[in-house]
């Protein structure tokens, strides 16, 4: 565990990664150890490793391997069975510009490596927004005309992840049940993520920030942008996590990645009814039933190498439940004691 | 053309169905002949045709066939090349109880006629939902336990559509092109459908009212509600739709209808980019860009013989761009003088 | 029932198609009545109505439809719930040459209407083969080079199906479970194709021969020729089939179509799992496994609305089985009589 | 590198593994080292690792872990971009039986952890099959009746596969484009695999023999057995292979992997294409129209974590075209000197 510049004072661990990053979810030596109720502050290189700082830059010419990730961090005392708790305090855009592309065959418009034709590939094209942290908001400007917008800043990480199971190493720019590269945009400040623990001390990573995304991200970039990023850890004992679920204040939301979409349909919504049925009570069909009429659903990723869904359920609807014995709020409120 | 109930009257028609309904789009005459510009009103089934009324009424025992619509209506002057205008002006429950069910082999979360496994289907069970109106309220109970919660009344029409091209005769639970079982909650009062004419008189239908959904339709049925439905029809000329839109007052929406899910989702963010192209005069790759990040999408149905998800955009950010000749916002009007 | 050039004597309806063909499946008036037991002569144009005759003639422009087929004949008797049997005594090329092509957005590597991209379409172009019966040779000839090989001829018909169900109407460039267009090259002479009726009268019709073609079609067209067909019919009554199914001398075949492929594998093995338990008397699963060792599988098209595959098995290892009552032996015999 | 077992003698290296063997690709220590012109001889556990030896040792009771491989073996020389050559000398059962299964939620005719539903799992049940090496028969008997029937011995490896790119380690039960779990019946002896090098030595690793399998392996599971393998090993220098490649006396094949299943059919397709273009200098629309018609086509696996399917072209068609500079034919020769 070499980190020259990690800092662990008063429950909070300062880490500012040294390149190289790592590009994968297992496979690597922790970079710091996390305690459980500690608060860790760090920074999330863009998916070009900040290579590309020009509309002129483009991916496939300055870049050699996409998407870094911070990490992994050990967490002190994580087991296999056990789920990891990370709350997100904050996540800040560390420059005032983000830059987004089309890449050959990447994106949902496109053939692609795995949905081969014999078409050419799309125009390679890099498009740069200005980012206003002020004004909340970030300024598209088309690159064949004078067409310019202001978009809602959303600042969101495409990419959390703990070690897999099984002994497996994986790319970070792969989404699964480990989490990784969900490129969802509701994980957003204000939300805690839970991962199932594979291997001790979970190693989990994170990275590739985005200032904001469409859902399902059609053309395989968001508005990427290094982040500034403060997570609140924790671990509930002894409480398995199949797929990568995430607590809002309102919310209860199940993640799946699989193809085809449908598949990632079915695990988020399967993995909903389940919990909605531990949580309430209600026998399967009934929480089936319930979740058919009250559920949301969205994609998140359409473009990587699974897509991702989630489902989503108001908490408001559950009756009071509380999941993971009330470890958002409890960190919800940690959180607000850092500002 | 026989309709003893239909009346024109100052530019209101207003069809009241006898039974039979119609289970199909294409293959029927005509039941009544709307002029554009004029309102229609009149009520359409659930898509149990009415005949589950209590918990003890098994879909597959009380019904012979499901998802009647109602029609289907001449347009006068629609040809093929044209676009049928479907404004929503209100849709309205016309019980106050709805229902839903799990259906043999019908359903995201089961083996299908399509997705056949060899484990035995689930149970059949009904739901009844209690509808009022005055507080906007549908309310859930389990059938195996006491559980029960108020959800927001949210109603919608899961199926409109228009005649096929090429001769086809489409089943009413099939959506595709032409419109049909979108099973999409967007499709609710204040919101106007387009839809291409394939046919002399479009011959257009509608029915299947949910009192609510959720997003997927993951049991494959809705709070099946029959509907009293208010419509403002209009028709553009020469302008041709080919995959169905919907305009609200904030968004513009593209829905698209296929299997695997990720091909509806492609259609419908296909569609949009070149909507949004059009409308704003954004270079193809310059609209793509933009809508990669200020795209929504979610799932309609991920249950009937081809999946739908929707593709929307803020109409703000377009800055002032106007969809057929500003239809919507006229339509709207129209509407609110009815009342 | 118009049909100036059909004639029924001994045993045989001879029908020569007059313009205008279907392109449809149900929604057409029978061309001629067919008794269970006849042998029905009749001829196919190819999927291009012949209009493409050499390698100028690009399918967009001299094309206004595609895949006309030969009916609907009406079958005495047939009523639904019963199964109609056609047994191909002869599927002869009418000509000595045979057309494929590449069409713009259709095939397997390229984006098509339903798996849009925003790449350009492939080039539209023409291939033309020399077809030597004596030889039962069909000859390819490159277009950039002067590469050319003689590969087998292997007629098969690509489209064969009956009215669809529910009153549906189909384009006949559709498979499904009424059969279609299949695209499998299994459907050659000398085998049994079993459809389930599901009109009176079953309203059968073919077309789309090719003079061969690969397993799934990439490009999305055959060898397309024109062909003299021979076909014995009979009728199995009060015996369901819900998916179309083939025997030959060796096999019993079951087909199914969908999207994504692998329902349409499921499909096919699950109809093959339950056709082997109920001829050998197996359990299911012990069935599941047996087919599970014993089977084949392979795509018919993947390049159609929906896509194929068939799964069979030797009837070898049915020991003795026999499908139907014995029909496809019989008719193999009656076949043998006509020459 | 501790092998004690290893001996590697006169162009032959002599590996018999210990326990406990390997069930990823990557991630590992190579157990012995082959030179590019070396045999290696070894033995393969089936994918229970022995445990399951009567049909009343259920899978998920005796097995903790599944699908373990024998190496990996470093191959002196390999470096990323070149392609390793193994040639299939022999494949021959270890014992005179094998065993399959239905194994709770795997297999292509029930719900998965990927494609979850709602219902029950199906029974596990275990076949025991008996292996005749000198009749060339596996036996297959019922386990709910007294069916039995004897099949055709056709042995295979399931799972042949090297380090994967990008420094991931996947499970062995995944296929890809390193190889891996490909589960497709052709890779039988006297063929020829050709896979592309990720990592110095490229360590490679075998194992997952059937007695023989259907194609799509429906239930999951093959006729599961332990084998002793004779392999020939060599090198190609230089030239990448992107996805796996087959090679036999007759025919060229391309193998994909992917879902859904047409992903699988298009990447093996598209990589046909390529390939006959490369070695006939037919133009790429001209080869895509050869392998359209002379083609063939079949799933390998529908059942495991990405499914397999195969394109493959008789070597006749390509009037004399030599892949790989004809290693092929070559290490046939020296495996016919072996004996």
């Amino acid at each position: 565990m070499t980190n020259a510049r990690s800092a662990s004072v008063a429950g909070v661990v300062d880490f500012q990664p040294d390149a190289p990053a790592v590009y994968t979810f297992g496979g690597a030596d922790p970079v710091a150890m996390v305690k459980p109720g500690q608060i860790l502050r760090t920074f999330t290189e863009d998916c070009f490793g900040g290579a590309v700082r020009t509309v002129d830059d483009l991916p496939s010419r300055v870049c050699e391997r996409f998407n870094p990730v911070t990490g992994p961090f050990h967490v002190d005392g994580a087991e296999p069975g056990d789920t990891l708790v990370l709350h997100f305090a904050a996540i800040i855009p560390a420059r005032d510009w983000g830059m987004s592309a089309t890449f050959p065959h990447f994106g949902a418009l496109t053939s692609t490596h795995t949905t081969p034709t014999l078409q050419p590939a799309l125009e390679e094209r890099v498009w740069q927004y200005d980012i206003n942290l002020q004004a909340g908001t970030v300024r598209y400007a088309a690159r064949r005309s004078d067409f310019a917008v202001e978009l809602p800043l959303d600042p969101m990480l495409g990419t959390v992840g703990v070690a897999p199971a099984g002994g497996e190493v994986r790319a970070s720019i792969v989404p699964d049940a480990h989490g990784g590269n969900l490129d969802i945009p509701e994980l957003r400040a204000g939300t805690t993520l839970y991962l199932g623990v594979n291997v001790p001390g979970a190693l989990f990573a994170l990275g590739d920030g985005h200032a904001r995304q469409g859902q399902g991200e059609v053309c395989g970039v968001g508005v990427e942008c290094a982040m500034r990023v403060t997570v609140a850890v924790d671990l509930v004992k002894g409480v398995t996590t199949p797929w990568p679920r995430i607590e809002t204040d309102q919310q209860l939301i199940s993640v799946g990645a699989a193809r085809p979409l449908e598949d990632a349909y079915r695990i988020s919504q399967h993995d909903l009814v389940g919990w909605v049925a531990e949580l309430t009570g209600l026998e399967v069909l009934d929480a089936y039933q319930l979740v058919s009429q009250a559920g949301r659903a969205a994609p998140g990723n359409v473009c990587d190498p699974l897509y991702t869904m989630h489902a989503a359920i108001d908490t408001a609807v559950l009756r009071g439940a509380t999941a993971y014995g009330g470890v958002h709020r409890r960190l919800r409120g940690l959180a607000a004691t850092l500002w």
